[in-house]
């Protein structure tokens, strides 16, 4: 599919928690946090998503020079239940009547969005298509759970994504996702929908915060993407120095770290950012995607590789020319 | 676009609740509720929608004779924040492996989606794919808003999307969304989120339940509503009686009426069954088109057309040849 991010741009919130201020909340040491987690600072946003998601859009629309013909949210956790994030970044960028929905897929959601994105683009349905993850996952840290507490940090991204023009090399190559529902407790938000709803008088605080099975997680992960990771190369024709930027979801450091020890992967290419900004949900990968821009770790032409899991468990990778 | 509903089913839950039986609860007359929402009964589901969703399902997919390659949730409000509803259905039908997401537009979700799966098959990029809609609306309502309170019931509906083969007429003709913020706060449920979080100690039930300000959407989609159908027709040289079936969102009995009474629509041709079934949110557009399957009112090549308001406000429409 012939499509070209033309607009990139991320918003950082300010405030900086360093693991060490962390530590006393969580009851562990910043040692343990860093060499559990890999993250030394995270940020933490006194802002809302809706807020955070249109600083980074302004940034992307500024770069692409577009009006968006479409917005997509693709974020973990929304603003609220109803109506969905899309509207409320429409609200914060001062736009009107641009349809706006969600796409959810927790931490694979940018990367859902981005292959839609893509198939809308060379279907003519929609031309510049704006894609914002934002999430403020400080917001739903359980102090109780000290592995998960100590890895999210907050942060949003946005793209507009357009349809390459002739003589452009950028390009969507392949793209695969996976969902297995027995990894579906390993990764949960139990709250804020019908299941466990407060009107039943029985929900607890907990129940609206994050709860991971980090070492589960791993576990079950880390085979599944590196079996995608092989499949992808192979049915591409691809080793990995013909790669030359791996963007990993920034789980955890292990997770990010993994692609260089297991998939063969120089860890130059891999980019990881887990240290300072910790695992920002969705807007993980968008934010990497930024900031390697940002570093010049990136040019027009350069293959990509995409790759993460989401709560599901899914397991999403993409292959892009930029 | 050339795509076939090769699958429709649909769940309505058992248990009836009678306007009667709700007014002691809303304190207010049966009389002023049936007169008020158009609304005589609605369905109460005992169990929550990743069930509610698989029965739905169960039944598309056994019309169809397949084995989804994408399952995708365009329900209104999920089971829990994460992981996203797609994953439980997936775990409820007992499958595995299957790319799972959610499209969220609040009542328009079940349209998105159809609109996004339509583009998937004709790129190529899935070719089997399963939309559910399913929506426990009576999980959030307040009492204390009599209107919303009355207006919404329980139900699910699920179709599967393939491609039309040569010699067959089924396509999608044409489709419009367009979002407009300003009015973002007339359909909300405020909790669930980043916005209102149970951290804070200051949410409330009340932020957990629907509040919708139903003469305040009914005056601005109205509008809106009347001049999209005015250019779908013109742009698809098309006049009422071109259409074979209108299927409107039940958002109330007042909105479906209006398709008659302003829309120039002959009344037998809109699908009415809000009486018996309420606002059941992103389930109510499927649920309308399954029981107008079932009721013998729809044979292939017939010409429907969609349209309806979301929470945003969002307004959305779509022509197609089943």
């Amino acid at each position: 599919m012939n499509i070209k991010i033309t607009g990139i741009g991320h918003y950082l919130p300010e405030h900086i928690e360093t693991s060490k201020e962390l530590s006393a909340k969580i009851n562990k040491s910043e040692d343990w946090i860093v060499s559990r987690t890999g993250v030394k600072e995270r940020r933490v946003s006194k802002i809302d998503v809706d807020e955070m998601g249109a600083k980074a859009a302004r940034i992307s629309l500024k770069m692409a020079n577009i009006k968006p013909d479409l917005i997509l949210n693709a974020s973990g956790v929304g603003k609220q239940v109803i109506p969905d994030t899309s509207v409320f970044f429409q609200r914060e960028l001062g736009l009107n009547g641009i349809p706006s929905f969600s796409i959810h897929a927790t931490c694979l959601s940018f990367l859902v969005a981005l292959h839609a994105a893509a198939n809308y683009i060379e279907q003519g349905s929609y031309n510049k298509i704006l894609i914002i993850s934002s999430d403020r996952g400080t917001r739903g840290r359980n102090y109780n759970e000290p592995e998960s507490a100590a890895l999210l940090g907050d942060a949003a991204a946005a793209i507009v994504l357009e349809k390459a023009v002739e003589n452009e090399n950028s390009k969507l190559l392949s793209y695969k996702m996976e969902t297995w529902p027995q990894g579906a407790n390993l990764t949960e938000v139990r709250g804020g929908g019908t299941n466990l709803h407060p009107q039943d008088n029985k929900t607890t605080l907990e129940d609206n915060l994050f709860s991971m099975n980090g070492p589960g997680i791993y576990k079950m992960a880390r085979k599944k993407v590196y079996e995608r990771l092989k499949e992808d190369l192979k049915e591409n024709n691809l080793t990995p120095n013909d790669i030359n930027l791996l963007i990993p979801h920034q789980a955890s450091g292990l997770a990010v770290k993994a692609y260089s020890k297991y998939g063969g992967f120089d860890e130059k290419k891999v980019i990881n950012i887990i240290d300072t900004t910790g695992n920002c949900v969705a807007a993980s990968i968008p934010l990497a995607l930024s900031i390697a821009y940002e570093q010049n770790k990136l040019k027009r032409g350069d293959l990509i590789y995409f790759a993460g899991t989401g709560a599901g468990l899914s397991i999403g990778s993409m292959l892009l020319k930029f």
